[in-house]
């Protein structure tokens, strides 16, 4: 029996956002395809699956109906520290693969494994041999980077900055230097209701002439991004539509 | 008069490759009626675009006759060195978005501004005051980090390795204990006639228990992916496409 293939579906960027962009403008028919297609999932939550396929279901009938759908959820200890550490065991989800299904793997929102959980998954499906398929989808880090106007020969994604003032000041300083020195565009993130604080921490801590860029609500009607020196920032003071999802960029 | 915009438009990733996909199967709709209508382009290469403005005409009438398009080249000498040193002034090249045309940036495949040129166009956009948007498309990337299994909470992308055979080995070990001691995924890409080259380099290099993921293809019917222990690679020597455009990661 020939095994099922693990497809790694984008979601729309719109998760947890008052307005939501139609799909077929950010999605790929062919992502949309598959995605209708599949009977197994493997999601960080199963509501916002299901919502996502709704949302699929209007521009394409889906193969199966959604009370059909095996959807399972990657266990909570997974999302919240990150399951690239290898301790947890993902073989078990990929059941259905094994016995000739193809499976999707989705998070809440973008590219699943990438700033979001899922990358258990992938190397589940790696050792047991199946084939992995990532499709098409909008990848907000990297329209944040190409955005920004910054380095995008060499770049990092760092994750969340510490919460604690002090640590956060400090890590800013950190990135700054590393950016400065080797050219290394720094990309970060944080929850929505912390982006102020980020950013008059960020305005607060970095270099006059160091560059920030920050891109919100990306894929929204509402999308809105700036990318200019910390001192223009500080002149200028912008009102960035800082409650929607944002992406931070720091370099030289 | 209003400004124009600045739009990044995304390339499909099959530039060079004998075989192409369907473009509606990895564009969304939203960027090709975008880029159907605009009258102006910044470009990695004219013959290249007016090429995949073709293929675009197909599913979406162009406002525009194609030999009616405004489209400017870069800079050759902003290619070969990347434009993110500052040197180069990008903004004569977009007087037609301040004369409130919108203008599209496009390299030859993928986003605009990475790993490619264009970031001098976007910062220059910025110090105009225009708006930029970057619209969804396959990000080579992210498809092969997310492919690999590898930290997607903490990776960075560093361009090129050198060529020289005693430098590359160096680099190879640095970016290897770079991602052992900080956990941080490193990506890097060659140019296809040196991806055996580059791989057989990193199978001497690396250590047996290093994590090492290749993504070759992406979004092409071929698409092939693996990941796996370096002492798994050496083991299996599996055939992989490596004349197609490819992806490297290396992590724990």
């Amino acid at each position: 029996m020939n095994q099922g293939k693990l497809y790694l579906v984008p979601a729309p960027l719109d998760f947890g956002c008052d307005t939501q962009a139609p799909l077929q403008q950010v999605m790929p028919l062919g992502t949309i395809e598959v995605a209708a297609r599949l009977s197994a999932w493997i999601c960080e939550n199963a509501k916002s699956t299901r919502a996502y396929l709704k949302r699929i279901s209007e521009l394409q009938s889906l193969s199966h109906a959604l009370q059909a759908l095996q959807i399972q959820e990657l266990p909570r200890a997974v999302h919240k520290k990150g399951d690239h550490a290898g301790n947890f065991d993902a073989r078990p989800l990929l059941l259905a693969a094994m016995q000739g299904h193809d499976i999707g793997l989705v998070s809440e929102a973008g590219m699943p494994a990438i700033a979001d959980p899922g990358s258990s998954v992938v190397r589940a499906a790696h050792d047991l041999g199946l084939q992995v398929v990532a499709l098409s989808g909008p990848m907000s880090l990297m329209l944040a980077l190409a955005s920004s106007g910054l380095n995008g020969q060499n770049f990092a994604f760092v994750g969340y900055l510490p919460q604690d003032g002090g640590e956060r000041a400090q890590r800013i300083r950190e990135l700054e230097s590393l950016a400065l020195k080797t050219g290394q565009t720094q990309l970060f993130i944080e929850t929505p209701y912390r982006n102020a604080a980020l950013l008059q921490a960020l305005l607060q801590t970095l270099q006059g002439n160091t560059r920030l860029a920050l891109s919100c609500g990306l894929t929204l009607e509402q999308a809105w991004s700036r990318s200019a020196q910390v001192s223009a920032w500080k002149r200028d003071k912008p009102a960035a539509p800082l409650d929607l999802p944002t992406v931070f960029c720091l370099g030289r």
